[in-house]
């Protein structure tokens, strides 16, 4: 499968990019996540964005998230089958490309399960960096299935969190949890209810997978200068948040246009005021006004984030020399010619190699 | 890079897609994706159908097409950039999966820019089969391409197609297509204009790449009878039909939706009447009306197309047991520790197999 032509791409396989963050260090990744992220949302207007193409079953969903620059293309292939568990599967897997704008050329081919959970609390820290009361040292953390050890670890280190208060429904979901944090220097409460895990909390992180209009977080649950990062109302038909609480403080959004649709703001007026996020990190807008306002950042998770999170993945694994080279587009002498692959032989016979020169 | 996990990806590269194609014979392959192609037509309401989604740049344009039925999801990533040949690089890449709906798991990754040129093929030759006159036996091919070896082949062997009037503005594209063709038994005649080549054709076949509102087939072009198969019309602002043609007979198209804005007819009003293909085969509406009536089927490939030929290609790659398993997404002990890979090594290290049953 090794293939050195200039139409090759690098293929980034599930097992390759859990070595290469590995040898990075999943604080490296996450930091470095988020300094590509801020950087792409601080160019947002230079990128052809739309919002994602969603195929809903009754089991879940799957969706492609295209997105590009002037010189670069990128998708993600994402599904969410909240009942995937049962089977002994991810409840999300996904996988993505970067594309050359100029010729089209796949350029690299990268799995997107772990990288998803990285990007996704490199954002959230990134928007709390924005958003949360700079003294937040406490985290509800309400949800502790796949995707919750990478939330912790992304506000441990770049926002500072040194507390954690967590619940799911699946008591397993937070033994699992409470171990893998073991030796990271996070204090860790388990609590019985989400109202539980909220008391007291800074900041509320929700990341729960049920595909359903839940309501994970109550007014009752919000107290004064708290920050909610609802992270796992990213569909319709998938929410989060009781209504009210959006209506207590003021609302953040990657995208509006896919955030109306799939976020917790899916329950409001499409008239409800909400800012985008690159407006704050680009000091057009307003982030947090004072200490006592309650901020929500309304996360469905944008295309834009995959772009970030491939790029930083692409320029580690040549870093490292992690991956592969595939021929997932044909390599032809004549471009025009096509159809000389079919009388071609499948693989060159082996033979001694040529001296160099001796080949066009 | 193997793997045997039940989240294994089957991957087929160029490479051995071409072998795949080489083993089974090309004839083979396209009369069997046509076979594919006419049964999922005939279940067309069972299919979630949306136009695709494209990213239009300077140079050319990326597309993903998504499609699916109750049990299989796919999609194709498709680009075009014409001026890709000056580089050495296809006008067409593609790659495309195929995944299970209840689930989310990929479960075919595979090269498609060969797929893509025979499913075209095979599309163009069910088409004319429901609409050009049977006694058809004379072709012009105007645009003699990476694709246009594989109309030849199909017209040939579906149609009963026994003559080929060629023409492209670059000889060297028609001197590599006549090689191309020699031992076929076709007759084969190079003309000096796309007039010259319409001459005395019962078919027209165009296939060319300009993003540009062309004009390859005039009013006085068009022969009674006719049947025009117009392939190369395919995005906003790429058309090969005079206005005039599309008017003078009956047309027929793929998925109305998508084709008004990319097809021939996106130069005519919104109301201009057409009929989608699959009624015609499912013979809801008539194809063709008597002898002399013109018909032209206005192609812009519908990613129906793809998800038709990705089946045939898996079930031709197990038969033949060609491609190889991928880790394209994680495979877990426990799928709500995704946080586990980061624990493991990169590979197990070299050691005797366990006995059977010793092992969870």
């Amino acid at each position: 499968m090794r293939t050195t032509a200039p139409t090759s791409t690098l293929y980034l396989s599930a097992p390759e990019m859990a070595e290469l963050v590995r040898r990075k260090g999943v604080h490296t990744c996450i930091a470095g996540i988020a300094d590509y992220l801020r950087d792409d949302f601080l160019r947002w207007p230079q990128f052809d964005k739309s919002a994602r193409v969603a195929s809903h079953s009754p089991d879940g969903v799957i969706e492609l998230m295209p997105i590009a620059d002037a010189t670069t293309y990128s998708f993600k292939y994402v599904n969410g089958h909240p009942r995937n568990t049962l089977r002994g599967l991810s409840t999300v897997m996904a996988f993505g490309v970067l594309a050359d704008v100029a010729t089209g050329t796949p350029q690299l081919l990268s799995e997107l399960t772990l990288t998803t959970a990285l990007r996704t609390a490199a954002m959230s820290a990134l928007a709390a960096r924005a958003l949360a009361r700079p003294d937040s040292r406490v985290m509800a953390l309400i949800g502790n299935g796949a995707q919750s050890e990478f939330q912790a670890l992304a506000f441990q280190h770049l926002l500072g969190i040194t507390a954690l208060r967590l619940f799911d429904t699946d008591p397993a979901a937070t033994a699992k949890l409470v171990a893998n944090l073991g030796g990271t220097g996070l204090q860790v409460t388990v609590c019985a209810s989400a109202a539980e895990a909220a008391r007291g909390a800074d900041i509320v992180t929700t990341i729960t997978a049920d595909k359903t209009n839940a309501t994970i977080v109550t007014p009752a649950m919000v107290a004064p200068g708290m920050h909610i990062n609802a992270v796992g109302g990213d569909c319709p038909g998938k929410t989060e948040l009781h209504a009210d609480v959006l209506r207590q403080g003021a609302v953040f959004v990657e995208y509006a246009p896919q955030t109306r649709l799939e976020g917790d703001i899916q329950q409001l007026p499409a008239d409800f005021a909400v800012t985008e996020l690159w407006e704050v990190l680009a000091g057009r807008q307003p982030g947090r006004s004072h200490a006592a306002q309650v901020t929500v950042f309304d996360s469905v998770g944008f295309a834009l984030e995959d772009f970030s999170a491939l790029r930083f993945m692409r320029d580690a694994a040549l870093e490292l020399g992690v991956g592969e080279r595939i021929a997932l587009v044909p390599a032809l002498t004549d471009p025009k010619n096509l159809f000389a692959v079919l009388r071609q032989p499948a693989a060159a016979p082996r033979m001694p190699a040529p001296a160099l020169g001796a080949v066009a």
